[in-house]
Parts: structure tokens; sequence; C-alpha cells
């Protein structure tokens, strides 16, 4: 069940030139699908990365790192990625690190590249070292599989899922100086935890000509609006990556620095693939019956991230979402929670969708609870907050969440038997 | 329900000389009993008082901040406190804050001193105006009922009661240069939200001469490893008031600087009542059914208690405990995401009980599953984290928590009708 999300089919999703996908069962967990997914890039493509910030970081994310870091130094590409679902190869210590190495140098040898320029990534459980035999066995079978079709990026789209209850994929196409330049992207997970960890893996690619650096600063741009301004419940796993690949194959003079003016128009196109499939994973969260977008505005950057994901976080607010309890009380506890050091209460405004229901501190004159409550009961949902600061950049950023319902404690508190 | 916590006798409370305590019942809520407490000290007493970050702080703590600053200013003590429940004067603005003045006019009027020489808490509902004329019709009526008895602090206890489930109260005595030194306290609050904020009040008296500032310090450390050590859900409400309140009249020479080594002795005879009031807190928690010991060590201070908060907060962890799961990879989790700079995670051990589950960053090879369990089904959990920071000032710190429960989600997703 998901919150008004429909998955895509194959006639929606556009090739990426350079880019083939193949996926085997390693049945690494007991599912009757595949569980394995590799990614060939033809040589000329690039990778820019986001990993998580968790400081146990898992094996295959210590690895990429390194490699990531390796083809900056040496002018190397990626020629591939490898990712399996059912174990996260996290908390695994030196022994995981190894059999994360060893699945590169398996796959360098299958794609003929070196081992640096392949990149691991792993999503399941936790502390329990990778079967790495079972997935190295099937890496023939996945590799006789490589297919540039769309429909090739749907099977891949469901060989990574642990938690998701749909696969995410979605593409589109802009046009710069007159030719067509695609970008098309899978994800998962950030469900809610199951007994494995519910790891958040993208994978975007596009054929745009793009130089290293501008690629790796343009998708940190975007993640940072649209992968990392999600959140379900706070914690972000040991695995989270968000790779995107740039295979050069359009037809499209190469954007060489941060001051082309196209790059405006490969942003958007990011963010059309982005900003829906972040989203997505929200609308799939385990146990989600809300999606709320939570708008806020009028202080810096830092203080408006830190009000917005204070009101994502607050269980008190979630569970009154739950409701479609408008708990007015409950919201303004969570902004004044960040603790901003400037905050002045006596000038915060919040609305529901469109009804003010504070207004500067206090119980807006105008409102009436039925107002509240008609914005409450819809399955989407707005929060705007204005901190009303007069003196910071007035910054605008934009989150989204869901709720928190009895079926969050319900697959949660499974005993892992 | 609590997990473990017999509420106090009257027997076991000792009285403080110089405090008197009085109910009366204003009916704010519509509740059939008393909710306001009214207590007085006699001349010579001095408080301390630590209040809520909060960026929207109550209209009472605004106050109460102003009138402390007025006392130490002025040379003047404390000569009441007044208390109401069911209201709790925030997010009312300016309105507000006239009525939390009158009210301490009010009772500056009956008890005879200054309106800054009277502190004003309120606890309950959020963004409605304190019915005030209400409150002041019964000041006369818990002035009448001044008392010093034992049971005046057992009915003080239970007047300010909001979502609890049952009255706080303990005392101690030490003895200090051969005379008997009494501390005696009471609490209530940080349970769930009910549509009401649960706010954390706590009032403690000693009989102890000592010199406010040595008194605000010792305070503020006590506070620091009690009070600010438990969490529920991570929010902190818009009225959390703690204050401790010295009259005096005990026959000891009185404490005049920060070294006195008698502070010792008074400082563990706060703790002995701080600790087990900040305790019951948690132990009544509304959907509690674990009572969580957090210990932190191997670190500096403030990485210590960022870790500890992050796996005290983590709603993965909560519902984890709830289902007696010794969900390990949950925990590691929670400790990467406190992401302190330099933690490194194959140096972190974690022991469920007396369970070690995690060796250096890895699962540990003695452990299994069915000891974790063994630990998990107690009602009483002890987790101990060791971060293994070898060049850092090995601090070690405690906090307290529960679980997260359907009762949780049933009691704060109610419809407030």
């Amino acid at each position: 069940m998901s919150v008004r999300y429909q998955p895509a089919s194959a006639e929606s999703i556009l090739t990426v030139s350079g880019i083939r996908l193949g996926t085997a069962s390693a049945r690494i967990k007991n599912w009757e699908r595949d569980d394995v997914l590799l990614i060939e890039c033809e040589e000329g493509t690039i990778a820019a990365a986001v990993f998580t910030q968790n400081r146990f970081c898992a094996a295959p994310v210590l690895l990429d790192k390194e490699y990531l870091t390796l083809q900056r130094q040496y002018g190397k590409g990626l020629r591939g990625i490898i990712v399996n679902a059912g174990n996260a190869n996290a908390g695994t210590g030196a022994e995981g690190f190894a059999r994360a190495k060893q699945t590169s140098e398996e796959v360098a040898r299958i794609l003929l590249c070196a081992p640096e320029e392949v990149m691991v990534c792993s999503t399941g459980v936790i502390m329990e070292q990778l079967p790495v035999e079972k997935l190295i066995a099937v890496l023939p079978q996945a590799a006789s599989r490589l297919d540039a079709s769309s429909e090739s990026w749907i099977r891949a789209a469901r060989a990574i899922m642990t938690t998701d209850t749909v696969h995410k994929a979605i593409s589109t196409q802009v046009i710069i100086d007159g030719e067509p330049v695609t970008v098309t992207g899978i994800a998962k997970g950030a469900g809610m935890i199951h007994p494995n960890m519910a790891t958040m893996l993208s994978f975007i690619a596009s054929d745009v000509p793009i130089a290293a650096d501008v690629w790796q600063a343009l998708w940190r741009d975007v993640v940072g609006v649209s992968f990392n301004a999600i959140t379900i419940d706070g914690d972000t796993s040991t695995n989270d990556s968000l790779i995107a690949m740039a295979t050069g194959q359009a037809k499209v003079p190469p954007i060489k620095n941060q001051h082309d003016p196209r790059l405006v128009l490969l942003k958007e196109a990011l963010l059309d693939v982005a900003l829906p499939l972040a989203q997505a994973i929200i609308r799939d969260g385990e146990g989600a019956s809300k999606f709320i977008t939570i708008h806020v505005e009028g202080h810096d950057v830092e203080t408006c991230r830190k009000v917005a994901f204070s009101v994502a976080h607050s269980p008190l607010v979630k569970t009154a979402f739950f409701a479609s309890d408008p708990n007015l009380g409950r919201i303004i506890c969570a902004i004044g929670n960040a603790t901003p050091e400037d905050l002045d209460a006596g000038r915060v405004s919040l609305w529901l969708g469109d009804v003010l229901v504070v207004d500067k501190g206090g119980r807006a004159s105008s409102y009436r609870e039925e107002d509240g409550q008609r914005v409450m009961q819809e399955e989407e949902i707005d929060i705007r907050i204005d901190l009303g600061h007069e003196t910071h950049q007035n910054a605008k950023i934009t989150i989204w969440t869901c709720d928190l319902s009895h079926d969050y404690v319900t697959i949660n508190a499974e005993y892992r038997t």
C-alpha cells in the first residue's frame, strides 16, 4: 500500500545510451525473485555519488568511496555497478570489506575493466557476513542478461527492492542545443525497517557529456533537495548510496564547467527524476497513510532545515497526522524544539494547507477547527511555516515525510524469527 | 500502569522547615480533583531553576526567568510558587504573559511579598488563554490550606498531575556536620502527549543554608544527570520547569562557596531525590512497557550524550524494545547516526545487560541470540555502549528512556474532541 503512487510501466521508461542492465537470482535471502543487479557502463561514463553519513557505513560504501577517489585520481571512469539485496554487508568488519572487494574483482573480470571501475552496493540484513559465493555464482547469468531496454530498467528496479511494496523508476528527456538528453533513474528503500535495514539506494543515468567535477557538484545539489530532503523516522541506514552515471553519448557539446548555462536545463531534468523517486520512497513508507510536505521559510537555510526536520521527526506530530488531527500545539512545540538561537516565537506563522492557523506566535483569530480538520483529513497534506526573521537570507526549503501509524509499530515490533 | 514504580506514601515523606503547601480545585479543566498548588516559602528562601530550551517557551516561563533575574539583582528570595494544571498558558502571546503576571500579583497580595518573589508554573493545553479568573478565585482557598505536613506534599504531587497515572514524591535526609539536612521533592509529566502537552515539572525543597550562586550551579549539575538525562520521544515541552528551593533553616553552618567539601554530601542527597523522580517520569510514560537504561562511555561527554540520545530517540530501537527483540542492527545504526566526527566503528562495543553482543564493530563471536532474548524479555533493560576512543577524556554518561508501543500510537492518535 502506498499513498497515491503508481509504479511506472516499461512504456514510460527511456533507455540511456551506454547503459545496459541485467539481473539474476542469487537467493541470498529466501526470496522467489531476482536479487542481484548488474549495471554495465560503456567506456567514457563518469560517476557522481553521495553516500550515507552514518559512521557505521557498510563495507561496500567504504569500498566505493575508495574507488571513486581512485577513479578521479587516475582519470578512470565507472564501468559497472553490482547491487545485491538481502544482505547489507554492514557491521562485518575486515572480512566484509574483503568480500566487497572480491565482488568488484569478479565483476571486473567479466566486464573486462579494472576493479576500481566497479562500484558495489548492498542492502539488507546487518551484521551477517555476505554470502559472497552465492553472489559471484550468478554474475555470469546477470551478465548474459545485460540489456539496454526499458524492460531491463523495470527488472532492475525490482531486483534492488527489500521492504518496498512497489518498484520505483522514472524517465525524462530534455532538449539541449536542439538535441535530446535523457535521464532515467530507479530507487528503493527507506521504507520502515523490517528486521532488515531499509537502505535508500538510487541509480540515475544520463547520456549527457559532462566534466566529472561539474557532475559531482550538480548531483550533490540535486540530492540535497530530493533524497536528503525526505525522512521517515530520522534514521539513515548504514548503506545509503545515490549514484549518478553520465555516459557522454548524447550528441550535445560537452558541459565543461560550473557556469555553463545549459546546467539549468540539465538540473531541472535531474530534479524531474530525483524528486518523484525520493517522494515515492515516502509514499511507499511502510505504514504510511499520509504524504506530508513541509515548507519552511523566513530564516537562513540551516535554521529552516533544523525546524523542518524537527517537525518531520516528532512522533507527536506524526501520530497527530495519522489521526488527521490538526494539533497545532504539537507542531509549535516541534518548531520550538529545533531551538535555533534566534527564533522569535512571536514572529512564527503556520498554515495547514491554505488555512492560517498560527499568526505571529498565537492562534490565528480567523482559525476555525473545522477548516484545520478539512485539511488534515486528506491523504496529502501541506504544512507551511514562516519563521518571520527579517535580517537573515530568506531561505525556503521543502521536505517530505509521512505519518506514524499502528502499522509502523506492528511492522517494526515483529520479533525476528 | 507504570513500569515497576510504587508511588510514595505520606509516611515516607519528610517535611522541610520553611515550606508550606496548599492545594485547591479551580476546575480549569473539567477534572474532579485539585488542580492548583500554592507553595509558600519563608523569608530567607532562595531559588534555583532550570527551564525548557524550547524557543516557544510559555508565558509563565518567560515571567519566571525575569523574576529570577530580579531576585538575584536585588538580593530578594523566593516567597511562593503557584502551579496550575490544565492550561499551559503557552502560545498565548502578550495576553498570556499579562495573565501570568496578574497571577503572581494576586499571590503576592496573599503572601504579603513582592510579585517578583513569586514564581508561576502552568501545565496543560497549549494555545488557549489561561482562565485566570478561575485560578485567582481559588487562591484564598489554597492559602487557607497551607500546611507543612507530609500529607500536604502528597496532595501537592497530585495537584500538578496531567497525564501521569501516579503521583511522584520522595524524600531523603543526610547528616552534615552532625545535623540533619532534608531534601524533599515532587515531579510530574513528560508522559506521552495527550491533547495536552505533558510538561515536566519538579519542585524540590531543602532546609540547607547555601549561597544563591552555589545553589544554582549545584541544581544545574543535578538536573543535567537526572531530569535532562531522560527522554521519552525527544520533545521538550514549552513549559518544562525544575525549581529547587533552599530555606536555610537547617542548623548547619551555611555553604558559601563552590569549594565547600560538604557540597559532596548535599549533591548526593539531591541526586537521591532527583534521580528517582526523573526515572519515575519514564516509568510512568504513557504506553511504556520497558524501562531502559543506556550507558555510554569511551569518548568525550558531548559525543557520549549524542550517541545515547540517538539510541534513545530512534523509533526503530524503541519498537524493537517493545517487541523484546535484541535487534543489534538498529542499535548500531542509531549509534552511527549520531555521526560524531571521529567515531571509529571498529572500536565500538555493545552489551545488552551482561551479554557482549558487538565486539569492536562486529558481532561478538560469543554472542548467542537466546542470551540477547533473555535480557530483552525483562521489563528493565540495561544497554552499555563503549565507543572505544583512546585519546579523549573518558566520559561516562547514563540516560533513561522507554519503549515505543501500540499504546503510544493509540493515546497520541486520538482525535481531540
